[in-house]
């Protein structure tokens, strides 16, 4: 132990010095309630948590390493016959609202995604005789679950806590970044037991552990680590697990059938032996217990050793003070949510909204040790120099308006992600910039290579210091990997062909963005001859439109457009998780041009109007898990990304009225102030993203570019915070549920005529005022 | 890459300086041929390949962390109906000199093991279709395997030369002390391949792979890393792998089930797609060769890391010049062989001797990177300080011999792998000294806790400068384990009892030895008290005797001895790989007090005339793999530990003469200059070190005194070049095959009369002389 100490010390010289100031500004002193006014009440963590909003209630700090969640219904993974239960694609967070049941509290959840991975190192408080089946025993018992009540549950920023019914125990958790503070209040008992259980995760049926090692160091202190081959795919976490008083005893259960021969001679080695390692392990600590007396474990993450994880437990979590570490995780969310604060027509909107401001800073996540020392993309250890390191970059999602609303909110976090993206690169045998970023592993999730919107946005909006010459290098390796995804063909045939790779058409429309964002990037970097190489892929989304039909449509690699189409389906039509309706639209960086393409003002906006109007027949719709009638309006499709700029497009009509009247009945139907309160996936917190910006009044249609389309703010007013010191107040006059129409904007008294307002509006502070009436503004 | 470049940089500095220098010495300019006189003329080694000798002919640097060799006959690894086939006990060191096939190269081997683990990254080039199966592909066609023939076969000290018949390629293969080395001559063909087979393990059928990961860097660069969960728990190795020339295309396949979402739908990824990750893995490299054209292979080894691995290869080897790598390797090892320069009686008995001194070098193996950085028992990354680490301590065997004979022929090696033991007992969780140390892991096997005798060795003979109190500390921690493999029960009744843990009579004996060893720790200490402590449990060892019928016999909890007992039997009879006749000599400590406990000297010596010269019964012999008819002489086996101090024994019934007599016959009968030249496994260098002792004519019987048992010299001179800088010459005049008598030593002149000959005799140099007679001097 003392060598790594050392090594990490050497490490600490030279490289970290400023993060450790920083993370131990943790341990400063802070007052035992939150600072005034307290915005964490606004927040309702279990909105989400119903229907497909794939959102956890657990305890986690902005941005953490750590989120501590409980896992529900765990029977529901598998039919009676043994086979996978479909309706698990609802457990990507590891709860859902209506179960009655609490099988543990793990420590890795994802935020809104659309597939499942993590639920590491689930704890469960226990009494009674030692059960270590989770269901049911080989004796068709019970399992070692509990039921649990709702009125028994509650949950807040940083805290949730709820009554174990079966055991009569009070389980508590908070977390600071790197740490889970668990607080369990037992009843007198000789039988007290805290499992760890290492066999489960989220979607368990997948049979994703490769590998899990575990030490007892001493009678209060487990460290370890667990190794899976899930959604990412060679994904390693360690632990250093400290409890607050002493277990009597201990001992596992191992659950693969390889027997080791030392161990087995030799030992007794399923008790009280120090040293458990295999595929699947329940472990369990036994403690005698008084009334109401609390037991709490201290659970400490590292993506790169347990001695990195003993680290973060000692630099993050010296103290036992649950109370204290609870409030002081409270106050740093109070310090985000009150970044903007805001008023509101109904005071259920303010729960919407700090709500889905709170799912914005969920993801990503912090992904290094207090010492900067993080696991790479190449499974080695890197350090960050000069930087934050950070994973779960849900890209195809997030540079949407998740990115983008960083730039606002999280100007130096956005900075550090960018970088974090651009050492991925460094680190990438492919030399590719992350497409979706998961905890050291690339899992090529969706289309596109986004990364290079982040970068691009955040050029143009001047955040961040990040080496733009390196970005711009890195873009352009990204963006020339022939083998990635159609890229290949794509730059061969200057479209993707549909009988070369599928979802040809969304490739085909997202690559050639994402070529205008680099050719932006390149353009800030002064290079004019990779800037016209890259605006002249940005125009390849021309080939994929067919004129006479009037959609974008699936090209043959011969340069003939597909016999067979159904631009309603969303399934094998050249689109992924879209149809050609939707996803069709997507041309953010040629707005103009895409209109007069389709038709002219006239016949766009009509074709709008019929995408929100009209019946989709339900053929197209059952089929796809991430598209609900929850989440559609018409043939509009919010539950999903692909057309979250769409409602945005009437302004490029000249019927901007259209645009307000569908944002604002957008964030009253597709968002609410209760547990299914959202429409869809909320996607690492882009659909949240979307709404604190349409709430706001504006909207980020072509990330890469300055400027913001208009819509229609929810709320009556806004102050934002900003972080460079700035002031910003947007003020809707004559704000009502009915007055949802925009008459005019002045910005600090000037009148906007445009249908867009600039990053420079936002930033540089002062004052919006945006003019509201119940009676549509028709320009002439 | 530049991070952990950065973080490597730093480790060195404050850390390693002094490796650095050592390490960069590597590079230092060499004469074209081995210095003279050339001492590996005299190694064959392909000694002890046949029959259960579990050597390996393959090349390897002095204790070095690669050994590269290559891997036969395959198929014999399953019967024909998928079963296991008994046979691969044999392979231990993936080698069997019978055999007529050669499937591959691979990086890792133990020599002389009597378990199996290792052989990784197997490495075969092949020529024609390219075909991935090793034995028999789906169409039942040949596998890649080749034919070979020991016609074209040659192997000496880090250098090993095969034709591959069926391809046509010469291969040959050096290392360094980190980095193998790969020469193949290919024909000419447009079909060239390298595999790198990532599924091959010594005994495959245990389905050992946990998890392999590769990455193709760039166009000859690949780089990547092995779990698999043998004999060593939860072993890994990383490695970097460099082609000489770059292959022209590449692919894998992958022969476990899961299938990754992200890469499945994506890409082609089984050709040409640089990042490859499973269970069971099979890669290829294509080549176009022309006739004889050379391809190279620098193929380095890391516990730590693909990046530890690349500074390993870049220090080791930075150029591609095999023949100069060759030959510097074969001076290290000719500088290691003359440190002890023999006249013997035969030719032959020079290659049988320095064969058995090439085979006490081949572990330990070093195990840290070239900045002393190295995988802790822990599975944490630390740096050896002011030590080398090493690995590989097959202890029950070795601290016979081995060990006592480095404290002559490595002192300083010896000090490394003692403070490589404090090391791991500081990692360990149960803060125990290793029992067998492996690759980061305590594989557990056999009994005792005998690091505690090398260090008690290295303590009486004054070798190195490890911390002595730190030793006790940990000596006396790992003696008081109270879960240890009947340790508790030990403590508690003064010996183990039968009834509550196997081989109870062995472990009483060998606890009782470690203990008085740890009594020397005590005393070298000034600890009186623990001295006391220890030198009574030393006295344990009587409490299995039963003086009624004059054996060792296990007891049971209650104080009596078990009623059945068969005192020729190996199984269930208390005693593990020996019978009460052979194992129950084992009291190495107290010989005087144990042969007057067992009849004085007369009976004595006629337990041990009727050992060497009964009939052992068949019956008695075929149950037990480490013990066959090779190896046995009567009823005494040398071919497995537990009795090697036995011959010595007529010393303490005053008759040395028959001592004499039996370590003469032994050494012309065990061993031999032919590949069944050994009569059992070489465990790790303890049979080879038994033959060097008994060579010079003095043997360690008590490892932790200061003295050696003398027998019968078998040089007729022998000169040892000492570290100290010191000579000693030892002369046995009028040596030849008959005169096998000893009848006057004399040390510097000085005629001795006593059985023993003292450590410092040896080691401060100077003349002993053995007078030599072929009539027995018998003592009055």
């Amino acid at each position: 132990m003392k060598h790594i100490i050392l090594l990490l010390t050497g490490i600490l010289c030279f490289s970290s010095c400023k993060k450790n100031i920083k993370d131990s500004a943790i341990q400063a002193p802070i007052s035992k309630t939150i600072q005034k006014p307290d915005f964490t009440q606004y927040v309702n963590p279990f909105i989400g948590t119903s229907k497909m909003g794939h959102t956890y209630p657990g305890a986690t700090a902005p941005f953490g390493m750590v989120q501590l969640s409980p896992q529900t219904n765990f029977e529901v993974m598998f039919n009676k016959d043994g086979s996978y239960n479909k309706e698990t694609y609802e457990y990507c967070a590891g709860y859902q609202y209506r179960d009655t049941t609490i099988i543990g509290f793990s420590h890795t959840n994802l935020s809104g995604t659309g597939h499942s991975d993590l639920g590491d190192f689930l704890v469960m408080p226990t009494t009674g005789d030692l059960i270590l089946d989770p269901i049911k025993t080989k004796e068709n018992t019970k399992g070692f679950y509990s039921t649990f009540s709702h009125k028994e549950e509650s949950a807040s920023p940083g805290y949730y806590k709820v009554k174990l019914k079966d055991y009569n125990i009070i389980a508590e958790l908070t977390a600071t970044e790197r740490v889970g503070f668990h607080q369990y209040t037992f009843p007198k008992t000789k039988d007290a037991h805290i499992l760890l259980d290492l066999v489960y995760n989220v979607y368990h049926h997948d049979d994703k552990n490769v590998w899990t090692f575990l030490r007892v160091e001493n009678d209060s202190l487990v460290t370890g680590y667990r190794q899976t081959k899930g959604w990412a795919r060679t994904k390693k976490v360690f632990f250093a697990m400290q409890f607050s008083k002493p277990f009597k005893s201990y001992g596992h259960q191992k659950y693969d059938s390889v027997k080791y021969d030392g161990f087995y001679r030799r030992f007794k080695q399923e008790e009280n032996f120090p040293e458990m390692a295999g595929k699947d392990i329940r472990a369990y600590f036994n403690f005698e217990t008084q009334a109401n007396e609390k037991i709490n474990i201290k659970f400490a993450l590292s993506s790169v050793s347990t001695a990195g994880a003993l680290k973060n437990l000692e630099a993050e979590l010296p103290a036992w003070d649950f109370e204290k570490t609870k409030l002081e995780t409270q106050q740093k969310w109070n310090d985000e949510l009150s970044k903007i604060e805001i008023k509101t027509i109904t005071e259920a909107d303010k729960t919407t909204f700090y709500t889905a401001l709170y799912h914005t800073m969920l993801s990503p996540i912090l992904y290094e040790d207090v010492d900067g020392s993080y696991l790479g993309l190449d499974q080695n250890i890197h350090t960050s120099k000069d930087f934050t390191n950070y994973s779960v970059f849900s890209l195809w999602d997030t540079y949407r308006a998740l990115h983008p609303l960083f730039n606002i909110t999280q100007p130096s976090r956005n900075n550090d992600m960018i970088k974090s993206m651009l050492a991925h690169q460094e680190q990438s045998v492919h030399h590719m910039l992350p497409i979706w970023s998961h905890y050291a592993n690339e899992n090529w999730c969706m289309i596109g290579y986004h990364a290079t919107s982040v970068i691009a946005d955040a050029i143009a909006k001047e955040v961040g210091d990040f080496d733009k010459k390196k970005a711009l290098a890195a873009s352009v390796s990204t963006a020339n990997v022939s083998y990635f995804d159609g890229l290949g063909d794509y730059i061969k045939y200057h479209y993707v062909p549909e009988d070369k790779s599928h979802s040809s058409v969304s490739k085909t429309l997202e690559l050639a963005y994402n070529d205008w964002c680099i050719a932006q990037i390149a353009k800030s970097n002064s290079d004019k001859k990779t800037t016209d190489i890259f605006l002249n892929r940005s125009e390849y989304y021309n080939n994929v439109y067919d004129p006479k039909i009037g959609y974008m449509r699936p090209k043959l690699a011969n340069g003939e457009f597909r016999k067979d189409f159904d631009p309603l389906d969303t399934h094998g039509q050249g689109f992924i998780e879209g149809n050609a309706w939707n996803y069709g639209l997507y041309v953010p960086h040629q707005l103009e041009k895409m209109v007069k393409m389709m038709g002219g003002n006239e016949r766009f906006s009509q074709h709008l109007d019929s995408l929100f109007t009209m019946k989709l027949e339900d053929k197209y719709i059952e089929k796809h898990e991430d598209i609900t009638r929850d989440g559609i309006i018409g043939n509009y499709v919010h539950g999903n990304e692909p057309g979250h700029h769409i409602p945005y497009l009437y302004n490029w009509t000249g019927k901007p009225h259209k645009t307000q009247e569908r944002v604002r009945m957008i964030m009253n139907t597709m968002y609410g102030p209760t547990v299914d309160g959202l429409c869809g996936n909320d996607d690492a917190g882009q659909m949240s993203a979307w709404y604190i910006f349409s709430s706001l009044g504006f909207y980020p249609v072509t990330p890469g570019s300055p400027n913001y389309a208009i819509g229609s703010p929810l709320v009556k007013e806004a102050v934002l915070h900003l972080e460079n010191g700035k002031k910003l107040t947007i003020i809707a006059k004559n704000q009502s549920k009915d007055n949802i129409y925009v008459h005019q904007i002045l910005v600090n008294g000037k009148a906007i005529n445009d249908i867009t307002i600039s990053h420079k509006d936002i930033i540089n502070g002062g004052e919006i005022i945006f003019e509201m009436n119940n009676i549509p503004k028709i320009n002439p």
